[in-house]
């Protein structure tokens, strides 16, 4: 029951560096295979969408530097499908970007953004929610999110608070928080009326473009345009003009946190947005003594609670370590506390600052 | 003022452990240069005795199986200087071998036999002291070898104890040690009369062929033979034949423990054999924290006494580790605490039997 008027918004133009060294900048997260499936993060993204959305109605919005990757990554997508940014800007000017190049296709389309870059372990119960929640945008005129139950009192996480029940497992929003201290996230988790923020969303064109305008006009402004430009070789020379003066706002802050119709459909889907490598450890199968090899192979001795990530072939031998993020990948060795990785972001920054851009 | 009389043999044919994954069974230590000086220790080596012996009395004695990287690292070495060893034996049948070679050459050679592995900073007073010592044995029956005075009460090495003293720096031994205990040591050290064993001998040819036929007959009995055999296309298949069958012996425990002309020349020569990787800590320059980089880039927080070991170009990224070794080679990575390495052997054994050839 695949429905023609149904498209998915994939965001890939992220450069995250917090799986440094194993994501770099001319190679993020999202291109990478973590678990050594066979597809990068990006190819699982739209292999799932894939079975419920038309292929030609799947759209990719990357960063220009990435085109050739996702071209190649992607070999089912044609040329108008992947939408190229020409510098970085937040979610708000890629979904709205989406959104007229939709309307100009498709006046009644219902979409789904998704992130390219998380993990979905419940396939079939994921995919019935989008399903669900696809046909309940079709028919109203709501903002729709996914939240996810909570397990556990996490701190890496924005949190939505829900209000009355709309119907089954549609929920009014009444707020979105961003992410909370430990002591609150318990407090949330206890509640049983907070749900991780999935940063998914799904609505009908119109709703989307409408509330673009209305709550970001100074965005709206900027993007606005017809079939006049968008699905026509207009539409990037217009794009590289305009889009680098939209305003650099998020999606949540931008439009969810101000729209009075948001909605959320809740469901636990063994999601996870590997957002650091303490999710990844988390996720990740382990030794006897609480280790995670992801990649490569390992001797280990004495030692508990690492993650190991290697090159594939390379040995490990590791003795008397416990807790440690052991990752290496090309010309970049980074052994630290698996608690500590906080801290990547200043290990990239020096080593850009001192030995260039080689190591980042 | 060089003499033509003048030899020195360097014993290459090891294989050991202690450094992998630095070290490789297909590259062991004597060929690698560990502090990017751009020679080899065996060309250092070589380098070193060139300067006081004519390169073609200069013979390298190795195992087959190093043939090609000796002539590479060495092209100034003719076919006959260099001694390949069918199977790996001890020190004393290499040496005999060696010594019966030059025999057959110049029956009033004086030799200095030296490990091919080992580090000496100061060399003006090293070759001094080898030019002295092959002086005195050219005069004299006498088995020479050099002691070096202890620094430190180290449990690595063998001792020397020295007793009358013929003339200048050259003593009378004793007794030879085998490698003590810590306490043991300190009392050495503070006696004043032990000395470290430095494995670096030196004789008139006709003394050593005399001590080996006298004190290990069975290994003089297997490679006796004269111009007939050595220096000749016979003498690869004779030793072929012959060498498998000699006692497994080492030079000190077959010659020097049992004969009564051993002399021993003191001297301090920036010396160490490089046994450990702790050595090479030592050895080495410091930062702030004691952390030792030998080769690499690296950013280095919240962490001291360690000792890392790269390969050119890579960045390691190390936060929060105390007195660890780090050492990555090729496909191996060994991370270990630096006073556990006496659980290399174990390491490699390991990697041996659980994952093959590929990465030992």
């Amino acid at each position: 029951m695949i429905n023609k008027d149904n498209y998915c918004v994939i965001m890939g133009g992220g450069i995250g560096s917090r799986f440094w060294p194993f994501s770099r900048k001319s190679l993020p997260k999202q291109f990478l295979d973590f678990f050594g499936t066979g597809r990068s993060l990006l190819q699982q993204t739209f292999d799932r969408f894939n079975k419920i959305i038309p292929a030609e109605n799947i759209l990719v919005v990357t960063n220009d530097m990435y085109a050739d990757l996702v071209k190649f990554q992607l070999p089912e997508l044609k040329e108008d499908q992947i939408l190229l940014e020409p510098t970085r800007r937040n979610t708000a000017p890629c979904i709205a970007w989406a959104s007229y190049h939709i309307l100009a296709k498709n006046p009644t389309a219902n979409i789904v953004v998704a992130p390219s870059d998380h993990l979905i372990l419940k396939e079939t119960e994921f995919l019935d929610a989008i399903n669900n929640g696809l046909d309940f945008v079709s028919k109203s005129d709501k903002l729709m999110t996914l939240g996810i139950k909570p397990n556990r009192p996490e701190t890496g996480y924005g949190y939505i608070q829900i209000a009355e029940k709309e119907f089954e497992n549609f929920y009014k929003v009444k707020t979105f928080t961003e992410k909370p201290e430990l002591e609150l996230a318990k407090v949330f988790l206890d509640s049983g009326e907070f749900y991780w923020n999935s940063g998914l969303f799904m609505w009908n064109v119109k709703t989307i473009v409408d509330a673009v305008e209305k709550l970001i006009p100074e965005l709206a402004e900027k993007l606005k345009a017809g079939p006049e430009i968008y699905g026509t070789p207009k539409e990037k020379p217009f794009i590289d003009v305009r889009f680098p003066s939209c305003p650099n706002v998020s999606i949540d802050i931008g439009v969810m946190e101000k729209a009075d119709n948001v909605y959320v459909s809740l469901g636990d889907f063994g999601w996870s947005d590997l957002g650091t490598w303490g999710s990844l450890y988390d996720l990740s199968p382990k030794d006897e003594r609480q280790n995670v090899v992801l990649k490569g192979e390992s001797l280990i001795y004495n030692s508990k609670d690492n993650i190991v990530v290697l090159p594939k072939n390379k040995l490990a031998v590791i003795d008397g370590l416990e807790g440690y993020l052991i990752a290496e990948s090309d010309n970049v060795l980074l052994i630290c506390k698996k608690d500590e990785e906080h801290a990547i972001r200043k290990y990239v920054n020096d080593a850009q600052m001192k030995l260039g851009e080689d190591y980042i």
